[in-house]
């Protein structure tokens, strides 16, 4: 049966409006769900270890005496690395590696302490330091993704976060070894089998058993996400993400079976997901569509990849590139692919987007795992105003101040002017006390 | 009369107890104001232009026949600034360029794009990038600040931001001369006199007039809060900022005077700003008591100073100048005063706070106009996981990836196993393809 997906043209009058329609997407707030995770946070704020047991054996079928059963000692975590297939395990290992030197780089270009003297010897600076303690959710379950451990873990490592606290739900006991060995090698310090809102309130508010964090990362089910949202302001949290999205811009270079599997790797996350194809040759999306309909009945996902290209994908025949670009840049994508000969001829026209892909071997997919790069990425069109997760999600600035007895008197004058003109006067005679006197003989 | 601020010693044995109820602090929701806002939100985002000049007239009391007569041309702002009496616009002007001066420097320090290539020739990078457009909120009436419009508008001109739209409520069309020299001072793009939640609404959305903006920053009372707090998501925005707060850490060597005037100057903000004395010195803490009760009857603002000292402030005795930077982390203060003359030995114990005031001649309120570090900072204990604002606030990042033939040979296997493992067949396939066919004779 042909895949019904949206064929659009940016010739056709109403393209603009067919093309909000296929952007269109509103997070729905479930006001059930908001509910009862409000009940659950206020719960385990009260009741603490208590709460957090009895939604775990109430949500997860998990049963044990107290919250300390349900940590996972490190030597568990390092079992679950070795009985791994050796190729998982090199895998895990070699993408750790080339997800933490990309970090390190971040780290190096964006987590800098500075500082200067000015001529009467006032010191301004700014001091970087890492976060004291953070808390990684990793779903358990179907969507249990062990790159996640790495993509949040690593970079809050680098950064120098001083402890790493992981949850993870083991619904009726059922561990994932890939995720836990994930946890190993990212260097996660301890991981607790607890999940839902009730693992996030307990990192939260922390409880007796559970480490009060100051920063929460990581994906999680819509009561997650909620629940992330309720505590923000008492920690900080990470985006709180959309449906995830690719964009391919291409020329008619690549291989159309290679664009239309980067297409399908978006389409299997989940029906709701987004693949849009825009390209300036009609021929070249005719063959894409056509290597669509061909591979789609081999993929164990074709339902799910079916369901998201015919309700939210498109194939978008542009004017040329320089429009395609156009376009990249009112959608804002997660994953934006240049599959293009000259990807670095298009590049430099591309302002909003996650991640940007360049060339035709660069799969979305080789990002998502271990090129890099971070895959948390900003999704909904986030992208023009946030970033990937990263080493600076890890870090916080204090600036720093130091007045010369010469420079107080010079600033005490601009500031007492300012301070008088806003009508506080307090602010005013702090700084003409340091004019008026000195400090001498205190 | 009195003041009766709280009095506390570290050694005492319900210290803790005590100390938690001078932090508590709870932002309480205000169910009405909501409610009101998202009815606000949705009618400006149905009807636009008309809906922000109903709000408008009925809050503001001011009338147009069009929202197009309430933007302010550029050259009424630059005639407020050359209508200022000189000392006012001198310092207007030394400000903005000591805070553009420190802005720059931390440009320099966080703003970097990098890449790099593997041995292979593939390509790593992170491209930073200013947002395109940002909006500014600043209050009307009696808590407008000029020095918050600079506070706001020079970060994102330094970060390289393409427009700047400022919102500045006129109630009955009265504006402040001095906030439009800001204006003028920090090259705001355009000036609309519009507030309240309609204002973030026509930001956020955009309408036939006011242009959507990518992220919203600057304070606002209630309302405004609420309405920046919805439509997160749709666009970015700062911080929602909490009382204020000052923490002294004294040794004992700074005037008395100076600290008590420290003190007043937060206090002076509002009823729920909170100011906080930690010092190692019974004696010491006495004479800034008198220094207190001296000094207050003559501040035009006494009464809102001593209901915030007596409702939230506190003078702490504790053990050691030691405890008192153990204290003060616990805290993580908005503005952290070292009053003492040796600061350069107790900063680096200090782990959490906005900005740090070292030596006795550092006043916060020079911090608050003009020293150069940014005065919208992490309150209510946030500076543990957030920052100043900055110029990073008005950028955003893109990861690079560039996969060679060669590599994509090497990271597919990776990716493969990971994706199989995850059970995302179709990742896993889009690497396998870049392994198994050449991209020759396309």
């Amino acid at each position: 049966m042909s895949v019904q997906i949206r064929q659009l043209a940016t010739t056709a009058p109403d393209f603009d409006r067919e093309f909000q329609r296929v952007l269109h997407w509103a997070a729905e707030t479930d006001h059930a769900i908001e509910q009862r995770v409000a009940e659950i946070l206020a719960d385990v704020r009260a009741r603490g270890d208590a709460a957090v047991l009895d939604y775990t054996r109430r949500f997860d079928g998990l049963e044990a005496s107290s919250l300390a059963q349900l940590e996972l000692p490190r030597a568990e975590l390092q079992a679950a690395l070795d009985g791994l297939p050796a190729d998982q395990r090199e895998a895990l290992v070699h993408a750790a590696e080339r997800v933490r030197r990309y970090h390190e780089r971040q780290l190096e270009a964006c987590g800098r302490s500075f500082s200067y003297r000015d001529d009467d010897g006032t010191l301004l600076g700014q001091k970087v330091t890492p976060l004291d303690r953070v808390g990684i959710y990793v779903p358990g379950g179907k969507a249990a993704y062990p790159s996640s451990v790495l993509m949040n873990a690593v970079p809050a490592k680098v950064a120098g976060v001083g402890e790493i606290v992981m949850v993870v739900p083991t619904p009726r006991g059922e561990k994932n070894p890939l995720v836990l060995a994930a946890a190993a090698v990212a260097g996660v310090d301890r991981v607790f089998t607890i999940g839902g809102a009730q693992a996030v309130a307990a990192l939260a508010y922390g409880t007796a058993t559970i480490p009060k964090v100051d920063k929460i990362t990581g994906p999680g089910n819509a009561y997650v996400a909620s629940a992330k949202k309720h505590v923000f302001g008492v920690v900080g949290i990470d985006m709180i993400a959309g449906p995830s999205e690719i964009l391919v811009l291409a020329d008619g270079t690549t291989r159309p079976e290679w664009v239309a599997m980067d297409l399908f790797s978006q389409a299997e996350h989940d029906e709701l997901a987004q693949s849009i194809l825009l390209c300036p040759d009609a021929h070249y999306i005719a063959r894409v569509k056509e290597a669509i309909e061909r591979l789609l009945p081999q993929m164990p996902r074709r339902d799910v990849i079916r369901a998201s290209l015919e309700g939210r994908g498109a194939l978008i025949l542009t004017r040329s590139m320089e429009e395609a670009c156009e376009i990249s840049n009112r959608i804002a994508p997660e994953h934006l692919e240049v599959s293009s000969r000259e990807p670095g001829r298009w590049e430099p026209l591309l302002k909003h987007a996650g991640a940007i892909f360049l060339g035709a071997y660069t799969s979305e997919s080789l990002g998502d795992y271990c090129a890099g790069p971070n895959h948390v990425l900003p999704t909904s069109g986030t992208a023009r105003f946030s970033s990937p997760l990263g080493v600076y999600d890890f870090q916080k600035r204090s600036s720093l101040i130091e007045v010369s007895a010469a420079g107080a008197r010079q600033l005490g004058r601009v500031a007492a002017t300012l301070a008088y003109g806003e009508g506080l006067q307090a602010h005013a005679r702090a700084a003409e006390l340091r004019i008026e006197d000195g400090q001498e003989g205190v």
